[in-house]
């Protein structure tokens, strides 16, 4: 079967590093061409400043990639549907729930493939963890999700700007984990945000959750961006019949009983791609807005405390 | 055709005021018990201190008005909709979209009705406001909504605790409406919020609104919760072919170009019972997660900045 012609929007550090080499090395898909406010390329392949340029004079590519950043994300997957086009795009989707919300009821109207990913949803680690708390049940959660601004945005101001999420943004790939492992549904209970005296997003996250369950789990997660060890991953469960589960690396390794029992590989990239190959022969939509929405509840619900100023 | 047993679940002030003047004068529902933690009856009605008590006890009332304050509502409705009973339920349905955006599934999960139920959103004044700018389209949208918290709320504390929404309790009836009457999809750009420094929710919320309108109509919200002139809740549309249309005393008053057209009269409760009446006729759900969802997205987007404390 020939391979489906895609292009790839937004080309910074995803698309380089994992998006267009995957699409390279994938026997599915074909780069047709790039859309780059910047003007950047990859090998041989047109390049166009927007998508409007792309759809006009490429009409038969019908897929596109959405690597930009999220802020503009809502406007370009509208344009896409709009064009015909079945989408994928990387996450966070959108920067909040009506846009999200929007763009699931548009592709559905559109009759339209849309498909949205999140942090280490497509992991043979996350999914054996998934099926054991399936069996086994949920007694307790402890969700760890620690790591260093400095190193990962460094000096990225817009990470501290109203709607930057601030440690949020790392959180919500423990949040994604998270609401897939479940074996049941989870709600914000209370939350308490610290802000730098001096910044609009969090530094600092605590929240504990509920469910409707009987036996009443305890829950809780806990995000910290200051930490200068290395990062600190982690999701612990102790399961209903009383196991020790940890996913660690973030979600890239799970321990039971203190024994790794499986070790994801790199290849996350590539099974997205598959799982994008097999919902187009479906003709079939997956978008999870579960993450997000638990992460908007914790703004919604938390107490807010400012903390000392931040400065890089 | 003999009336629909209905339960009414929560006898405080709204229930009082509302719900069960309006079963009493109706000519579908018939009131068959209360359920209420204090006791409180109507007229010689059985109570129960349960939801589970109403259930084992009355099996044949299939139908439960749910007028709690919102943070018990959705475990309330997961258990009525399990014992199989078709749910109305009161504003905010549920604290966070999380919540919300559950019990719409579980309902549809279990085939049973469920219906929420906004500020004005059965109102004559609104549904002429709605039809007006879906012929004229939309230039610029103004919402003012500015109250006295020691009018309304005198003494609660609990208004300003974390999840209380504090000047957006109120706020999100402007939305109910909003988000009814636009012809198109409304986001949020940016928001400020401030908050008492001695508190946990806003006193005064600033809202830009952004849409994916090629002609950019600038909409904008304003509430406040520390206006003793009285009460302010106007909603203010110039129309795309310039009409000046205003919905005030929170859409009750319908405006054009300084004229009352429509003044709705004080029959919300009687609409919103024969709604649910129809919506039971046709087996059809109706929950509309617009307007909360905004809301939160405010929270998500919002820079938050501390003003002076708040004292009674």
């Amino acid at each position: 079967m020939a391979k489906r012609k895609i292009a790839v929007i937004g080309v910074g550090k995803i698309a380089q590093d994992q998006h267009l080499p995957v699409i390279d090395a994938s026997e599915d898909f074909e780069l047709a061409a790039t859309v780059s406010t910047r003007g950047v390329g990859h090998g041989d392949k047109p390049v166009f400043r927007t998508a409007a340029e792309l759809y006009a004079a490429m009409p038969d590519v019908g897929l596109v990639s959405i690597c930009t950043p999220p802020g503009v994300r809502h406007s370009l997957v509208r344009e896409a549907l709009d064009a015909g086009k079945d989408v994928m795009m990387e996450k966070p989707p959108t920067t909040t729930i009506s846009e999200l919300d929007d763009i699931i009821a548009h592709a559905a109207r559109l009759d339209r493939v849309l498909f949205q990913t999140w942090h280490s949803q497509y992991n043979a680690a996350v999914d054996r963890a998934k099926a054991i708390l399936a069996q086994q049940g949920v007694k307790s959660v402890r969700i760890d999700w620690r790591e260093s601004v400095r190193k990962w945005h460094p000096g990225q101001d817009w990470v501290w700007e109203p709607g930057g999420f601030g440690v949020c943004d790392p959180g919500i790939n423990a949040y994604s984990i998270f609401t897939k492992i479940m074996p049941f549904p989870v709600f914000v209970e209370s939350a308490n945000l610290t802000f730098p005296a001096n910044r609009q997003t969090p530094v600092d996250v605590e929240v504990k959750f509920k469910s409707g369950q009987p036996h009443r789990p305890e829950m809780s997660s806990g995000f910290n961006w200051l930490e200068e060890s290395g990062e600190i991953w982690t999701i612990h469960v102790v399961t209903g019949t009383g196991d020790d589960l940890k996913l660690e690396r973030g979600g890239r390794t799970l321990r039971i009983n203190g024994d790794v029992v499986l070790e994801h590989g790199d290849s996350e990239y590539a099974g997205i791609y598959d799982r994008f190959a097999d919902l187009l022969d479906a003709h079939q939509s997956d978008v999870d807005a579960a993450p997000l929405r638990l992460m908007s509840d914790v703004f919604l619900m938390g107490a807010r405390e400012n903390g000392p100023d931040f400065e890089w």
